[in-house]
């Protein structure tokens, strides 16, 4: 076998300024389950209280963030979001375990693929 | 330590249905450089010579498509796509070394996505 030079051993530096960029989501039956916009859903009905003030801290309509948690909720296991029979100002909604739960792993997911894409920055233009 | 069953050895199966997808691309500083819609106009205009023929194929306007092979070309160290001086039917466009180079690179990057997605799929829902 042929000695290589010791500089040939490191992978060469990628073309100045190139950087890959990725997004990843989750589909049940080819339907998405869960992906970045969800999450923030989550987390801003965990924050609020209540699917509309949610939607309002995202500028999203009521019923399409309505839309997207019941979404979630039929495609999981069990609900990540549910009603909390309010007092006098309206029911509110909380997350769930099971939702704490994919807003970790969908945070566990998102760390790999950064992993996984400043490797293939160095990887792929040399 | 204690002793673990052999059946807990093996990663549990993912929830059934469930996949995880995914999208990557090219930057170079911050601009989008490469991605899966340039790379098929790339092979297109290699297929059928032309920039405007490509676009045609595409269903996309000569404009935006001569504004995606602009940016490539600009973003790229040397040019991806050379205006070949054509006869009577007026010039043609030619993927040069550059670029075939480019759509072999980014065919890799898919295939290394499509293989993390899968072991994605198995890890995070368990």
């Amino acid at each position: 076998m042929k000695k290589r030079k010791k500089n040939r051993e490191q992978p060469p530096a990628p073309q100045e300024g190139l950087r890959c960029r990725g997004r990843v989501w989750v589909e049940k039956d080819v339907e998405t389950f869960i992906g970045f916009g969800r999450v923030v859903l989550l987390e801003k009905i965990r924050e609020h209280g209540s699917i509309s003030r949610a939607a309002q801290a995202m500028q999203m309509s009521y019923r399409h963030a309505w839309k997207l948690v019941d979404s979630m909720n039929r495609h999981a296991g069990s609900p990540l979001v549910v009603a909390s029979k309010g007092g006098s100002g309206g029911g509110g909604a909380q997350v769930t375990a099971e939702g704490e739960r994919m807003i970790d792993r969908f945070a566990e997911l998102r760390c790999r693929l950064d992993r996984f894409l400043v490797e293939q920055t160095a990887l792929l233009f040399r």
